[in-house]
């Protein structure tokens, strides 16, 4: 936790917020903060500043803040996610957010396998959570939108991507661009990849197929790889 | 398991494989394999081909292999890693493993707990695993080495690096570099960072400190974008 995440309801008044639960925890148990430190803070979806601990102990932790600087520029990018294992889906999604996405969209492939949709990981709480997660990694505050498309036909037909849309697929002629700096919109396929007849129906609909190389790579790997290529 | 890694042990003679545990399981459970299939296997160290199931029940798995085309290309980047959580340390090497590095040093610093040294993620045993497991992933055969370094300021006083050598620290002036394609020593710190202290004994020893900007990610994640920037 590089920066403590502040929400509306923390807030005593427009300077003192008292936090409990989780944040308290991290504070005492791992930063072991004490009465006089400065902590580095944000407002969700606001300004990022500091933190003075007025109060530690058992119940709470209180900081008198100040908020005088803006969150790190976000990435002009619509990262879409065939829906990836429960177990590697909190990773991707806190390591997207952490890296500056700012809109996530997960859809349905033939290969993405039907319980994934139904697990407990997919519960608005947690897919917040990971959010959360992902922005005080990497001092940001600026929550990214999950958006959410159980049918891959109907998604990609009317999907109306945002700059240069792009799919990442082994097989991809191209090599995934460098340093694109504009607005991208990237598809990137469960494990095993889109099926031929997906990656047609991508590319119906504007997308380009790029690759990073014959290498196949975890989905978590991928995100990032061809984030930092683009960015 | 996008390729079936081969050992010397495995060979009943030039052509023909025989495989139990994992692998066996692997094949059976998810390629859901049938005699008459072909799956995509490798040798150890060595070039890579196909395999015909002959044979596949409780016991065993046995192939017909052909193996005639090389590995990819191998990355040139040593990659020094300050030890990461037990955790983390699995992740990180395969997926380091999957992008092509082919050099992993593991060293000490300021804020790697003692207690990493000794966890039975260490042990030789899994290091292998996780190796295979990111080749296995990759479709790549070379085993990347391991080397330890239990003493920061032994190991960077005597450390010779081999091509542009670089440290990622948030604090860097200058952006780590785009599509350098020669050989490069990278040092990524722990959770927290190297301290500065650490940065500047790099430093004196030829260590340029880049940044991929004010975001602070993840040691996977840093891994992967900085790796995928660089190549």
């Amino acid at each position: 936790m590089n920066l403590i995440l502040l929400f509306d309801e923390d807030f005593l008044d427009d300077q003192r917020v008292r936090l409990t639960g989780r944040r308290l925890a991290h504070v005492t148990n791992v930063h072991r903060a004490t009465v006089g430190d400065a902590l580095v803070v944000g407002r969700l979806n606001g300004r990022i500043g500091s933190g003075e601990v007025t109060r530690l102990d058992d119940e709470a932790l209180e900081l008198r803040v100040t908020l005088d600087r803006d969150p790190p520029p976000p990435l002009p990018l619509t990262l879409i996610l065939a829906l990836p294992r429960p177990k590697v889906l909190n990773r991707v999604i806190a390591s997207a957010t952490s890296l500056g996405v700012k809109r996530i969209v997960l859809i349905n492939a033939w290969r993405v396998e039907k319980s994934y949709w139904k697990s407990p990981k997919m519960t608005d709480e947690n897919l917040l959570l990971q959010r959360v997660l992902g922005l005080e990694q990497a001092r940001d505050t600026m929550l990214p939108s999950i958006e959410i498309a159980r049918l891959f036909r109907p998604f990609v037909e009317s999907f109306a991507p945002r700059g240069r849309a792009l799919v990442a697929h082994p097989t991809g002629e191209h090599e995934c661009p460098r340093d694109v700096r504009d607005e991208v919109t990237l598809a990137i396929g469960p494990e095993g990849g889109f099926i031929a007849q997906e990656v047609k129906s991508l590319e119906s609909a504007g997308f380009e197929v790029v690759t990073l190389g014959e290498r196949i790579l975890r989905v978590e790997t991928a995100v990032a790889a061809l984030i930092a290529r683009l960015y």
